[in-house]
């Protein structure tokens, strides 16, 4: 292993050509064509021909990069450069390549593109590390086509809830059919899961859900923790009739939704949490027919999971009180359910050192309001996470935009905090192999 | 001819077996399996299967009622009931048979049916009446599918609109193609429009969007005018985002929406009209993105005219401020536009006869708050409207409740309504045959 003495950035050394921010930018566009949406939107949801073929093309990428790669039981893509010696735990990098409708080009993508080209270039520098590399492109972060998130990285995490076999997509096949018919096998659906001895950490790169970066003129960021997020489905249902039915006889479903929305807004604002409203539906949605029921979704986050369960709670109390008043019901399904994630001391620091290494010597540290893949994997292993600069904070939007110039940044201090944890790692013995040696350093809380 | 000298009610004398309440409800039953929804619910929409299916059973009926029958140039099912001689000015009965989605089974449906009732009784009694009878069976009031209501009436009243070709369904396909894949030629609409000295009047009996009778403890009613709606389509647009991002950068187009629908209900409450949101989509409709734009339908309807167009002046400024407020933008379309319609004092009054010939000595006068085909057949002759109570006012849902017996008063009351208007009535010539003489009575105006 050669320690760097002098941290220097890569636009100032030579890299290979593939492991540019240009080439990673180029990559983004070739990803962007893979979509189920037309006019050049972007969709790419979990377990369709869409993620089969981006999964193909990070394989032959991740391959190039010095990678032996596979597919886990989950679909995920992974890939992995041994250390200095075969089957040493792994250091885990990683992102997702599944969008939401009419996405951006780098939420997800710009992390798994950055890994790979962190491993390519150590791979290539010839260094050997106290411990493997290993690449997942997660395939459902986003919970688009089931309505759960982190189908991927829970899967990775051993915290696959096989309640969700049942969930169904608006296209109506069930994740159970979905995943016999994408060719994986739900009864080997634990064989996708890590086990925290195997693993050293995880870092991921991500853009920020700002733009607090953006006001600070900072290119990277340092996250200190990540917002654990409730999900829930609302039905508000009244009395469908018809236009011309007098106000005193109405039990109109979406004024009392809208109502809702209002009142929620107000309460998370007051409380400095964020409440979103993103998916909304009106049954039987006719022009001339009064809502005789809506279907709304809450999201739900908040710096602290204790503040954002109280106002959950409130909500409870608003929903009734404007029922009553309408004469509506309502109910709730809760389907997701997030604790805050923290990162470690350990890999904040090592973020950090990448972050100075690019020139900004008073690295920023942020809270992430919005939920990523390390939330999940914070179950088995620690985690840490950079935050990239995006212009006007904007992602989930097809107006996503990254610079060429934080982008050779985001390679070059991932790749320098990825060495400067080397650097502070003993050589553990492998792992996992029946005739290796027990591990070394290893908690029984997996670091 | 011969008069009635004392009202007997149809439960008290003999009518056809084919003409009660009892068998009515069964027709209605009947026809409610004709639908394209599933689970019993119902929706039939202009130029489907189901409107072909239920054209060619009206056909069917009104044959056995003595009618000759055809098919008019918008899809229309027509029949006609000579008078005292071939070729006299015709009477029109009417009502629609195609529906909303997850309709009720008599919305239009109980009109159709009483009318051919009406037209049976008359045949069986060989009673031979100043005017022809003819029952429009009208293919689309509702505007369910291409967004525009009265197509059927419209087409009747001469009123079409060259325009509409060009709508869209949510199925994609044009009215024009619509038009065509069902067998009608776009190029002879035209021919579809009745001319104001072929006609008498227009009668209609419905169910009230109520529920006026029910409170007031009365089976039926005579309209006095008809509220005419305006429609709109309004497109609220912020910017889709990331659920994670704060609100101080959010132009959540949801939100907005929320706020108008509200203020627009407080508004329209206050002004005494009724305005109906029954439509919102949201896009791109996601559990984690702000939606960045929001499209909704507005029903805007009053006695008044003035009054409706003054509210939605309002509206606009409503709109202007809250988009103000949270940077975002909106615009409209307005999708149908209908003046109040007038019932005539003739036609009135001669449903008031029939109304008191079934034991209501006071017969209760309405303002009809929904639009029916009535509004546009008023543009080519006199309407007259009979409302039939329904339970809780309900209608536009599966919900829909008539009587037997108030059924039983509909038909004989329709009945009387019919004689009554004949015996005012002195004989004509017969007109529209080049070798008739020159019609007797009509003004310019159509009566």
């Amino acid at each position: 292993m050669t320690p760097v003495e002098t941290p220097v950035t890569a636009t100032a050394r030579e890299v290979p050509e593939s492991t540019t921010a240009a080439e990673l930018l180029r990559r983004c566009e070739v990803l962007a064509g893979y979509s189920s949406m037309p006019d050049g939107l972007i969709e790419r949801v979990y377990l369709s021909e869409e993620h089969r073929q981006v999964n193909a093309l990070a394989a032959e990428w991740m391959q190039a990069a010095g990678m032996t790669t596979w597919q886990d039981a989950a679909g995920n893509q992974c890939g992995r450069l041994e250390g200095a010696v075969p089957g040493l735990p792994a250091l885990l990098l990683g992102s997702h390549l599944d969008t939401v409708p009419a996405a951006g080009k780098y939420d997800g993508i710009l992390g798994v593109l950055s890994a790979i080209a962190v491993v390519e270039r150590i791979n290539a520098s010839g260094r050997e590390l106290p411990f493997a590399l290993e690449v997942v492109a997660f395939a459902d972060e986003e919970g688009t086509r089931f309505g759960r998130a982190l189908l991927g990285s829970r899967a990775l995490a051993g915290t696959w809830d096989d309640a969700w076999w049942e969930l169904h997509g608006e296209d109506g096949v069930s994740l159970r059919d979905a995943f016999t018919a994408w060719g994986l096998d739900p009864a080997t659906i634990g064989d996708a899961a890590r086990r925290p001895e195997e693993l050293i950490g995880y870092l991921e790169a991500h853009i920020e859900q700002g733009p607090y970066l953006e006001d600070e003129n900072k290119a990277l960021g340092i996250v200190s923790s990540i917002a654990g997020a409730r999900r829930f489905i609302l039905t508000v249902t009244g009395k469908a009739g018809h236009s011309g039915t007098p106000y005193e006889r109405r039990r109109d479903a979406l004024a009392g939704a809208a109502d809702a929305i209002i009142a929620i807004e107000r309460l998370a604002r007051s409380a400095q949490l964020i409440a979103t409203v993103g998916h909304l539906q009106v049954f039987p949605d006719a022009v001339n027919v009064i809502p005789g029921k809506v279907e709304f979704s809450l999201d739900l986050r908040g710096e602290y999971d204790s503040e954002r369960d109280r106002i959950w709670t409130v909500i409870q109390g608003l929903l009734d009180d404007i029922c009553r008043q309408r004469r509506l019901r309502w109910d709730s399904v809760e389907t997701h359910s997030a604790p805050a994630a923290v990162c470690s001391a350990r890999l904040r620091g090592v973020i950090a050192d990448g972050i100075r290494s690019t020139g900004d010597k008073r690295p920023m540290s942020l809270f992430s309001k919005a939920g990523h893949d390390a939330m999940a994997v914070a179950e088995i292993t620690e985690i840490g996470m950079l935050f990239v600069r995006c212009e006007g904070g904007v992602s989930h939007n097809p107006e996503e935009r990254v610079t060429e110039d934080d982008v050779a940044k985001t390679i070059d201090a991932f790749e320098r905090a990825v060495l400067a944890l080397a650097e502070q790692t003993d050589a553990p013995a492998p792992v996992g192999q029946t005739d290796a040696p027990a591990p070394a350093v290893q908690t029984e809380q997996g670091l």
